[in-house]
């Protein structure tokens, strides 16, 4: 990777902006290359959390000139350590169809690439449609108690960047470790401070559960996501309707072996549509 | 794409090979790049199979030479058509850590890339583990129908490849339409003629279910894959207890809506062990 053009101002957020919009702010940098900084804000045990980087590949294509039709699907690997600074993403069309585009990106920093993403974009129409998988009988998100802050100086910064309501499977308490006998989580969330929801922000959201390994074993295991994909069920409407309330987000692994473990998640608006489904593929150490 | 050297024997597979080995054929055609040829034993309505293309990818990542590691996680984009005849396959490292690689890969025919795909290969050691997944309750393999060779001339080719033994969801009668109420499906399956399972027919029986809309609106509808990602959740050891007899894979969709339906699905062996889970994203037109 050649030196990085810093005049830009990829850097430097409009102090008005959202921290998330902050973030993720790419600036182009010639054909297919944006350049982006990783925020403090959304600061992670290493590197950035990972729903971050993820929106930030897909901004990535978005921002692109051929970009046509907004996001349907997003793979997102996680390929190696970020480090706080300056990155480098390239995103290319692999194909370009009438109705759908196909993008690859990659995210380098220094002489490595961090992270790989390949997103479908497209176009909606209106079809028969139907929503097979079912809206959790829960209490409205003004019923559940956000999680207070957690103590300590090794909270990551990303956690104050979002509210967590948790309904059932909430964050382990590793002061008094105790085995779950599922991993499933389900949990009110939003950016905090509020920010109306868009794919981007989906797209982040779609990490936002603490890795299932910790609730089986109830304590912190060395863990990390080595995969993410995400589709986008949501059209621009069902985005504009829900604005920047709290979206139910429902998580569960279905097998761990092996060193890995994967997540099954659902991200619903609070009128009950489906937004996203989410899967990802995690290392832990045991 | 430049001209393809045809004298490295892709073509011909050698007599004795099993189909699927004779369609995943790969040779080497220079750094990274590899040289292959669509197999009408694998045929589909345009095209190959996706599974059979989805294993082609996979196979040109593991016959790299810097590849190390099992198969964790496969994300195939189905970007465009792909003709009868030759194609290029290009996998190429993203990045190579102590126990895991990233790898991207493309396969191209003439001047347009037909699929990407990313691929995980890892190392996998002894953890502890747990399946949250439930093996469902369903009859033994031999105690299922296979289901009828379908009549006419229009029958793709690959459907002779896999053998179908359905527990519910069978192919629905297009004779005699009717919508089903959800759009589960689930079948005894393997390769026909038998073959003992690896990761590369996994990949491939990943994709083995129709799609989802067909059981839903109880007729053909135009549908393809977009975008089929997989865990590979089985070691070595599981792979080899399982041999050639069948897996039993169960899938179902969660949302249909504006052109697109996602699918999700599970491939078990008959020893209850989880093989892998899989899922993707549709286009259909409705």
């Amino acid at each position: 990777m050649g030196a990085i053009r810093t005049d830009a101002g990829a850097a430097s957020a409009s102090p008005d902006a959202h921290p998330f919009d902050a973030a993720i702010r790419l600036a182009p940098d010639g054909d297919n290359v944006f350049v982006g900084e990783s925020s403090p804000a959304y600061g992670n045990m290493i590197g950035p959390y990972g729903g971050v980087i993820a929106a930030t590949l897909l901004n990535a294509a978005r921002l692109h000139p051929s970009r046509a039709g907004d996001p349907l699907a997003l793979t997102v690997n996680f390929a190696g350590p970020l480090a706080d600074g300056l990155f480098r993403v390239v995103a290319r069309p692999a194909r370009i169809n009438r109705s759908t585009q196909h993008w690859h990106v990659e995210l380098a920093q220094g002489d490595g690439i961090a992270a790989t993403a390949s997103a479908v974009f497209g176009a909606r129409r209106e079809t028969w449609s139907s929503t097979e998988a079912a809206f959790p009988a829960v209490p409205r998100a003004d019923q559940v108690r956000p999680r207070a802050r957690m103590p300590g100086s090794g909270v990551p910064a990303f956690i104050g960047r979002y509210e967590f309501r948790e309904v059932y499977g909430g964050f382990p308490d590793f002061a008094k470790p105790s085995e779950a006998e599922d991993s499933g989580s389900c949990l009110w969330t939003r950016d905090d401070p509020p920010r109306p929801i868009d794919y981007l922000s989906l797209a982040s959201l779609a990490d936002i559960f603490y890795p299932r390994i910790y609730r089986r074993r109830g304590r912190w295991v060395p863990a990390s996501t080595v995969t993410l994909t995400t589709y986008f069920h949501a059209d621009g409407a069902a985005l504009d309707r829900q604005g920047d309330r709290h979206v139910l987000g429902v998580a569960r692994a279905l097998r761990f072996g092996n060193g890995y473990a994967d997540q099954t998640a659902e991200i619903w608006a609070d009128d009950g549509t489906l937004l996203a489904t989410s899967f990802q593929l995690v290392y832990f150490k045991e």
